[in-house]
């Protein structure tokens, strides 16, 4: 079945065991239990899951959105027998404590799981993925209390979770939220306010919600730091964790979007027709804090959504190229000659190709994002541990934001690859390109992740992350210019990096003392440093194939290898000479955006 | 209502009259009952009922899509009820001669007035535009007995016309039709074969459907050579022009697509059942040369819906922009500030800016083509007619792609302005994105404009074509270094038009000896050569709004200068400098596409 091509798993492989070395993990305390045998179990299960359950379903969920009758969403059942059998083997705790229920898997081993029902159904796995964030943030921030009363629930799926930010008049503008928290005698709250966006904040899926709300207690300081977290659940639980109550949250309208369609997303209004009880998570006026904790794995997990909207559609379209015969080369034109598959036209292999580099290099570099959090969670030493953060939280930026730009292009090449076929509803590709375009806008959009990497990540901690960055950099680029194919990437890639650093230097003056103008182009800098980091991610490609072609005995092996090296090429070479015109309006401080005014339009 | 700005009319104005000088059109004598007057009269009345009877029903008939009970295809009576309207204020004649019921407007008239229709409902639309091409072949190459049978009912919407080339097998490959077109004693022809994606191939919106039908007579030669061009009634014609039999036409089924879903795809079967009479047009075998003048017309009807889509995408994101508060900027942290517009943020005004450069130049590059058929058809020499055909033919593959790629583009910014709203179908914007996805795929895909480009138009009459490019540009280039303040960009633009001719000498001995190679980045080429008539087309602007300044006594008259002049300085600093890594892999010869082996994948 076409449809349940959702991984090449010699590329999986590859990524996970020869580029970044995850069997390793093992030798530390926290996996010591696992093995190669037993991360190739887990992944098994769950490609066989999302190929069994989820992905059968993607289009029907797509033609048939969530329903509310004025009582209850309702969908079709196969979006919670899906979930019922991601529940049943754990998926939802994989990377958690044993103590939880959990499986203990190194995070780039549970994310990789991840990426496999994300391919195969993004809008069903976007439940489980909330759920998961959540829980990460009452297992973080939360009291012991809240622990026993939501983890084991959302660990299992009995509870799923959501997050309660965006609300109608503010959108992206936290500081101007209105939801009001008030405080009770008993110690809860009283919440009462309306949110928008609300992804699975209303459904039948589960048997309760958890909703993490921000909200502000009266009397706090205006702005961002007088916003405060609360737990807000559907059902209020008891102590002994059995459900009470019905909270008043209540479904004030489903958004019916362009794609995604298969997962509710609700305007909520809270204790507006009787009383909605929250907890505070935390210290009262640190919510935002907490909250973003949450919002960068969102991130990461957003950017892994749109690379395997891109991977999906990138098979799709591959399949079909090798088995649509279609017209004959420029050269041939004996219109008796049988025609050749689309594969065979050079136009057809650039979209190929550039697809490949594009979903490729994006999985690659989520799943070094994951990697960096098991070395921020188990590396070996502080200073290790402490890099890796610093180095995933100037790079979350870019892991949210590139796959969603460049997955989404791959998605319309290969609508392109299958011309008008493509275009229609009878292939798997249309619904693809529309479910990917949420990428950009979701967990902040383009513009906020622009500004958070230009305004404050090169920045922090005098520049720290960057240095960290350039070193990393440095490293491939010396490895690379060991090899006589690889040499002109590493000098290529080592002039991009200081053509980017040249610019920067040029710019941090302005953004200390015209920061609107130094910030106004910030766009084209994430994606002139976005496309340095996949050249990066692909040139880390190209060095593990280098090194691997020569000993690769079957001919499989030896083609894979190959084509990580031409696709490599291909980004260096069609791909990276971008960046010097992304920078130019940075150099020049160009100001055409910022004097173009309103009353010119 | 936000859904009916469907155009900035004080750019139309601008375009017809300032850039394009219209009004000179009424010194020929083709023209001579009209004026400045006549040609607003036009304009008004195409603008209201595209206001009144297109642009409401544009979500209705997305949502709607047409049904088929296997009798019937219906859909919702207001798609008829426009073009009823349409049809009664005769657009669909309005450049055709007075014999016919025309008006005898000018091409750039009635491509404006047809830019107002599409703007507002680019799928009902469809349907008027189908049907013009189809007069247009067979007013050319139509025998007089076909005229007197056709013309009549096309012009006045009686009958409405399709183009029915594509086969399942073969798509853009026409070369591999098989639908055959056996000869019958009376002169005749029997038709027997399928199509698919026949837009507008059924419906209950005319009396009567002509299809143009290509089909092959048996014992012609293989290949393109051998096809022919039929007409092909749904009820065959009687002489005195009332409606005979059903002729053997049947719809297989309907095609259900992304977007565009107001316009019935269609899959018919021709002579499966009974007999399918088709009258040849023309020559036989000559059937592509023909079909070939409908396609090129299409081709810049393509173009300027992707425009029009662009256009609508652009206005709404521009008033949203205008009237959402949202957030302050980044050097004004005061929360109790109150929110500014989102016009005051510089991405914002960025992706606005970006929209307005492509929308605003491609809607004046297809008025550009569309005068320059006014300039073929009535052109004062036969110098002059010559040129402007020649020219026309060198720039379709541009017309019909640059819009199609960079007015999609327009159409995700304009969701990106709405934020999480854009993306819901709450608000127009994300239709029209799925709507103009279609362009890079119909009438000859991106690929195909690609290798028409450097295959066939650089190349033909030993470059005739492109010089006469070149002096139409250098004649921009040298009348802007009159100007300071366009200085730079004429020089930019002449720099960047030596790059092009640079990397073209360097190809075209490959062109002849290792075409295949020579072809493989026709993409690239594509796209270069589309930045650069962009630029060239936003000099032209730029130029008249220069001069115009000055003068200019309103204050609203003032800002759309300067508008102008800023959107074309945009293009010039952040587009234009983009064509440098366009051409090099053109100018190295670059085989990495061709190169890459299918099993690499």
């Amino acid at each position: 079945m076409q449809d349940a091509l959702i991984i090449n798993t010699r590329d999986l492989e590859f990524q996970l065991f020869e580029v970044l070395d995850a069997e390793t993990l093992t030798q530390r305390a926290r996996h010591a239990d696992h093995s190669r045998e037993t991360f190739n179990a887990a992944l098994d299960t769950a490609h066989a899951v999302a190929v069994e359950k989820f992905a059968p379903h993607n289009r029907l969920s797509d033609e048939h959105e969530p329903q509310f009758d004025g009582q209850r969403v309702t969908m079709p059942h196969e979006v919670k027998d899906a979930l019922d059998a991601l529940r049943a083997t754990g998926f939802l705790a994989a990377s958690k404590d044993y103590e939880w229920g959990g499986m203990q898997l190194p995070a780039v081993i549970s994310f990789a799981c991840l990426s496999l029902f994300k391919s195969a159904n993004i809008a069903t796995s976007s439940y489980a993925m909330l759920t998961s964030a959540n829980a990460n943030v009452i297992e973080r921030f939360g009291s012991d209390a809240q622990k026993r009363k939501y983890l084991g629930a959302l660990f299992e799926g009995r509870a799923f979770g959501t997050m309660a930010l965006t609300e109608p008049q503010a959108g992206s503008s936290l500081s101007d939220l209105t939801t009001t928290a008030t405080p009770n005698p008993d110690g809860t709250y009283s919440i009462r306010g309306n949110k928008i966006f609300i992804s699975g904040g209303d459904h039948e899926l589960s048997e309760n919600i958890v909703h993490l709300v921000l909200a502000r207690i009266p009397g706090g300081p205006p702005g961002v730091k007088g916003i405060s977290l609360f737990t807000v659940p559907k059902f209020r639980v008891n102590e002994d964790g059995s459900l009470g109550a019905r909270n008043d949250v209540a479904l004030a309208g489903l958004i019916h979007k362009m794609g995604w369609r298969g997962t509710t997303s609700t305007m909520l209004s809270f204790g507006e027709h009787g009383e909605c009880v929250g907890e505070l998570v935390g210290e009262p006026h640190h919510g935002l804090a907490y909250m973003f904790h949450m919002m960068n794995e969102a991130r990461i997990g957003v950017g892994l959504g749109a690379v395997m909207l891109g991977y999906r559609g990138y098979l799709a379209s591959l399949e079909y190229a090798r088995e649509r015969p279609q017209g004959r080369h420029p050269t041939s034109k004996n219109p008796l000659d049988p025609q050749v598959p689309l594969i065979e036209h050079a136009d057809v292999r650039r979209m190929l190709l550039a697809q490949k580099a594009y979903v490729e290099g994006a999985y690659a570099l989520s799943l070094y994002a994951a990697r960096l959090v098991d070395e921020q969670n188990t590396g070996e030493s502080d200073d290790a541990r402490a890099e890796a953060a610093l180095l995933l939280d100037l790079l979350t930026p870019i892991v949210k934001s590139w796959p969603s730009q460049w997955c989404l292009e791959a998605n319309s090449l290969a609508i392109q690859i299958h011309g008008g076929y493509g275009y229609t509803r009878e292939y798997p590709v249309e619904q693809f390109y529309r479910d990917n375009r949420l990428n950009m806008i979701h967990e902040g959009t383009h513009g906020i992740q622009a500004i958070d990497l230009l305004g404050r990540k090169v920045t922090m901690k005098q520049g720290a992350a960057l240095k960290l960055l350039a070193r990393e950099l440095q490293r491939s680029i010396d490895a690379a210019r060991e090899h006589a194919t690889l040499q002109a990437h590493a000098d290529a890639l080592g002039a991009a990096w200081r053509d980017l650093n040249g610019t920067l230097e040029a710019l941090l003056p302005a953004l200390a003392t015209d920061t609107d103008r130094a910030l106004a182009n910030a766009n084209a800098f994430l994606e002139a440093f976005g496309h340095i980091v996949m050249a990066w991610t692909w040139l880390r490609q190209a060095l593990v194939a280098n090194a691997a072609l020569p000993g690769a005995s079957g001919a499989a092996d030896q083609d894979f290898y190959r084509g990580k090296l031409h696709a490599c090429q291909w980004f260096f070479r069609c791909e990276l000479p971008r960046v010097a015109s992304m920078l130019a309006p940075l150099r020049t401080l160009d100001d055409t955006t910022l004097s173009m005014a309103p009353q010119w339009f």
